[in-house]
């Protein structure tokens, strides 16, 4: 499979890199836009669907470089492929899920990625490491500007961009951000963070996105309101609510170490060594150990191991790149004990 | 401090040689005395201590060869060599614990101890490493003979040696071994065990006596009453129920193996992990977790590090071997992280 060459490569927004990367994982932002003349995905006939994809495809054989594109239609997609491009955050569940004809375009560089009839006809998100939503704001602009001058989409004069979920009418827009917040958790204020950050309608999620549970103290924040707001304000919004964030969790993880630096230094040093060791290990613990080792790397106290080495494994021990890594398909009990012997042989390795 | 020279050398009993030594840490047979024409210990005044005493050194001058043993009188000792000459054995909490004149006779090779005032006038053992009676039980004779022949003992002829509690009454011997029981404990059949063992009146222990709790999986099973058997009697008992013991232990080995070897490899790796990498561990989790890396050692899972290391750590972990070995008090914090030091440098030399 072509996209099996994204393997070797870290998903952008897991380079570890970016202003702010010590806590900010990545940013994105999405768009959610629809093809005027066509009812919503769910009131959709499948016909409808696939002359939707038609019109997509021709638009990109037009615009687009082949060489710096993958065009993906799902059912052509084994559900490892499937699972592959959702654990590198290409598509999202209800894509993955959906059923009739849907695609997805992404960029070879995974700077971003279009799906087609997900929720909506066509949404698009642009993606970096670390806190820099400018960067990703012009680019989004430009991949909208592009398909726009080929699709028309439905637009409202008053309401702004029609959008098959009422809560992202208007601008259709989605701005997220990915955080390492253990400092937080483990001061146990992250659910006065959580209260704080829903007053102001914005939401916090897991790592994966609406609905899974939050991983190995990482955390996704974005705005869930569209309508009446525009694009600016709600990224201003979420530009201006993440460094309070980020200093909240620099003073609870100066907290920690004024606390109890053995102590915290100890524990790091602990969930190195049962990663280097176990034979058998879950994601969730590895998720969480990483967590824990990504921390003790950030406040200098593991040397030895980098924050890249850290964001590839956070990556390459989720199920289907797990099953990409081994070339076959692994049982559950056969995928953990895969993981931890891919977790020994990677951190061995020098960077 | 001369007795700091024994640093250096494993306890006689913690080699990890000797007949059935995977699973029989040591075996060791005191035997209780009291001199005639003086009260028993507890009823005795200072000045009959004092007496004692001096007859038992004047003894030791005429017998022994002062160049293979320390006699040391335990008012010149200081707490923390009370309680290194307790982690070794060689001395009982009762006598660290007692007032008055008190001694213990050594033997530099840690073949024999003889407590001189604790319960009774004369407590004297002999211990060797693995599963071995018949050596210790011509050790002790001899020892008791050697004494006896300066020493006029409390005797009655038809109770037989006297002895300040009237379970010692008899022959005043005591048979234990130390066994190191996972398979037993990790299948929940200890209990079981425990039971049968009681009926037939042996008494299973933890690893430092009467009194304490069964740490890592140690147990000592020793005999409970003497009075109304004979010495050869009470040896047989327990030298035909240990290999029951040692039967049932490699039993519930074999199961764990087949049930789910990969889960116990894992379980014994991620012990060395956390012995390999924590910065401050407790005596409680490091004997726990040398019982696991032990286990895995005598199944052939794990092969890089040797018993007699793992054993001579057992040893040293202990609170007074690491104030020797940091020559230093340490407070309970610093103990743990000097634990973990000294944990880290011995698992990387090679043996």
């Amino acid at each position: 499979m072509k996209i099996d060459n994204m393997l070797n490569q870290q998903g952008i927004w897991l380079r570890g890199i970016g202003p702010e990367s010590e806590i900010v994982i990545s940013s994105r932002i999405r768009l959610a836009r629809n093809f005027a003349g066509y009812p919503f995905v769910h009131k959709s006939s499948e016909q409808d669907k696939q002359n939707i994809l038609k019109t997509f495809r021709k638009m990109v054989e037009k615009k687009f470089d082949p060489e710096t594109v993958y065009y993906l239609e799902l059912q052509s997609l084994s559900p490892t492929d499937c699972q592959y491009l959702l654990e590198r955050q290409l598509i999202s569940k209800e894509l993955m899920d959906g059923k009739g004809a849907r695609a997805v375009l992404i960029d070879r560089n995974e700077n971003f990625s279009v799906m087609v009839n997900e929720e909506d006809h066509l949404r698009m998100q642009t993606m970096t490491s670390g806190f820099d939503l400018s960067t990703i704001w012009d680019r989004i602009n430009k991949l909208d500007d592009v398909i726009e001058s080929e699709i028309q989409y439905a637009y409202d004069e008053r309401y702004g961009y029609l959008t098959a979920c009422p809560s992202n009418v208007g601008t259709g827009i989605r701005v997220s951000v990915m955080l390492h917040l253990p400092g937080l958790v483990e001061t146990r204020e992250m659910d006065r963070v959580f209260r704080s950050l829903s007053k102001i309608n914005l939401a916090v999620r897991g790592i994966y996105g609406e609905g899974s549970p939050s991983m190995g103290e990482f955390f996704q924040i974005s705005n869930q309101v569209t309508l009446g707001r525009t694009e600016k304000e709600l990224i201003s919004q979420i530009q201006e609510v993440i460094p309070q964030i980020i200093d909240y969790e620099q003073k609870a993880r100066h907290v920690l170490l004024e606390k109890d630096q053995k102590n915290l230094l100890d524990r790091c040093y602990r969930a190195t060594g049962i990663l280097n060791s176990a034979r058998t290990i879950t994601l969730d613990e590895s998720m969480e150990l990483l967590s824990r080792v990504r921390l003790g790397i950030n406040m200098g106290l593991i040397t030895d191991i980098s924050i890249t080495k850290v964001n590839d494994l956070l990556l390459h021990l989720q199920p289907a790149h797990l099953q990409k890594l081994a070339q076959k398909e692994l049982e559950e009990e056969e995928e953990d004990a895969f993981r931890a012997e891919y977790l020994r042989k990677k951190l061995k390795e020098s960077d």
